[in-house]
């Protein structure tokens, strides 16, 4: 089943405004949740409404709340997030990091006590879209094990980079975990194995089978070592940097997903460091090279970072928007 | 056999001071050499010096070239490195970026056409014991396949990240291949196999067997896809950010790992933002949030990034360095 995504958006829309956000407020969230399964990231579109709701009910997220200014350092914002919608303060963030780098050429602003910005891509492809080079990454609960550990004492803190290129945005959107646990769920409902090891059985064996991860819920950093010390360091610069809350804190508040959680947004104006043919010949020039390489199979291609986003994007818009009928019918029940 | 600090970093200034550099630049590149042995990263320490030395013979490295400005954006400054030593560069870089740090909170410096800058963790351990917290990047010549392709397009791009903390800084210092060159190398000799799979054989299969992969040099990046595609994004972030040149331009300019490559030194005043307990308590908690997980061995321990290489260090401080006798001895024959 295939839905547009105006009729998404809109019916979205519809769930946030009966849920008590304002006009403006619920188009702008529901446009990111409906633009997150336009670019095939299911999970922290249409899939993730529910949970939002439930999460306003349960007074975790404040939908009347607006981030107010910390402190400002000229090249550098610090935010309250109060506790309102994970998108809406990740927006203004976005946004007020570009105000400042088109002044200073780079714009750090940085949120604490925020709640689930959804689908951390958001915010690269938004501030690519308008010209501009960014680095956001979130904190979150910890759901993950630091490596060497058999329990979850590390977060899965999402990191992005965007780099603006007028046939495509090049942009990195990745989780520390190898695999997240709605891929997990995804491949053993399909009675498949995951592509590599992504986790631990309960007898602490490497093991691709992604029922017996669920079960320990030992999922495996990326890299192993490598992506259990980049998480520790993200967590604790994020908390740094937005004078906020660290994993170990955020687990304590007990409000969802990402309650009080630290967000960092650093935009970059490349014009203002290169001339725009300059900017447009490199990044061109990295893709292809990239793309040049030789694939491993006859009929491989091998794909620059967001090169499947916008491929997704652009087949959900010309035929819709794949949903879970299931899902769909919860949405208009709400 | 191990070799005291002074003793080895003299010997190494006896050698730079031969091989052209000035007094007060050889001290400075002894140094850090020295100082990449003394943390344990003998790769590039004292066993990288007979490599620096040929670079400078074969005009890759000009001893004489200093940095020069290229743009000043108040928060920004990029420098033409002039392909003087990397180490004299980065060091240089640093310094810029905590004084524009001081003034803005924040400094971007980065650095175009400069070279190898041996152990990324220098640059976050110096900022770090300065009291600053730092994200560093550098792009180089490629060395690693994207993911899905056979050949090397992409770069190993080591990047660095790190936090000031009284009882031992948090310092991430990590290249984007699951293990170096030097590992597998090191491996092989032993005649064991690798902890995890690294790469793959000629063939195609993935491995954990190091001669295999160094046969097929198809090592493998961390996290698969993860760690590619991360490559990709620091290298076209370092080439934009410093107007500089990206992997395959580094590759078309033939002298050697790393001629020509760019660079990232973004360095913050963890103290502009918040009070100094805040920092300290924050980051302790970090620290000890991790450390109490429940290792997977009954005698495992878990380390945050950074406390093993500051162990190694206090041993080797008070032992003497590990060093290779053939190396000790090429060197005292330079």
């Amino acid at each position: 089943m295939r839905i547009p995504f105006t009729v998404m958006k809109d019916e979205i829309k519809r769930v946030f405004l009966k849920a008590g956000l304002e006009e403006e407020k619920a188009e702008i969230c529901a446009f990111a949740h409906a633009e997150s399964s336009l670019y095939g990231v299911y999970s922290h579109g249409l899939n993730r409404v529910a949970r939002f709701v439930d999460y306003i009910q349960k007074g975790w997220v404040d939908v009347k709340a607006e981030p107010s200014l910390s402190l400002s350092l000229g090249a550098i914002e610090v935010y309250d997030g109060n506790r309102g919608p994970g998108i809406l303060n990740a927006k203004f963030a976005t946004n007020k990091a570009i105000e400042v780098a088109k002044k200073f050429g780079i714009g750090l602003v940085t949120l604490k006590n925020t709640t689930h910005w959804m689908r951390g891509g958001t915010y690269g492809w938004d501030a690519a879209n308008r010209g501009y080079a960014a680095i956001c990454w979130t904190n979150t609960e910890s759901c993950m094990p630091a490596w060497g550990a058999k329990n979850n004492h590390v977060g899965n803190n999402p990191f992005v980079m965007a780099l603006p290129r007028e046939n495509g945005n090049i942009v990195l959107d990745m989780a520390m975990s190898q695999f997240s646990y709605g891929k997990l769920q995804v491949t053993r409902l399909k009675n498949e194995k995951l592509p590599v090891m992504g986790g631990y059985d309960k007898s602490g064996t490497l093991t691709d089978i992604p029922g017996l991860i669920e079960e320990s819920m030992r999922i495996l950093p990326m890299g192993y070592w490598k992506g259990s010390g980049f998480s520790i360091l993200l967590d604790a610069m994020a908390a740094i940097l937005s004078d906020g809350l660290s994993t170990v804190e955020i687990d304590k508040v007990q409000a969802g997903s990402c309650g009080g959680c630290s967000q960092v947004f650093m935009v970059i104006n490349p014009s203002a460091l290169s001339n725009k043919t300059f900017v447009e010949n490199t990044l061109n020039d990295v893709v292809e090279y990239v793309k040049a390489s030789t694939p491993t199979t006859d009929d491989g291609e091998i794909y620059y970072p967001g090169e499947l986003a916008a491929k997704t994007c652009r087949e959900n818009k010309e035929k819709g928007i794949p949903v879970d009928e299931m899902v769909w019918n919860e949405i208009l029940a709400l």
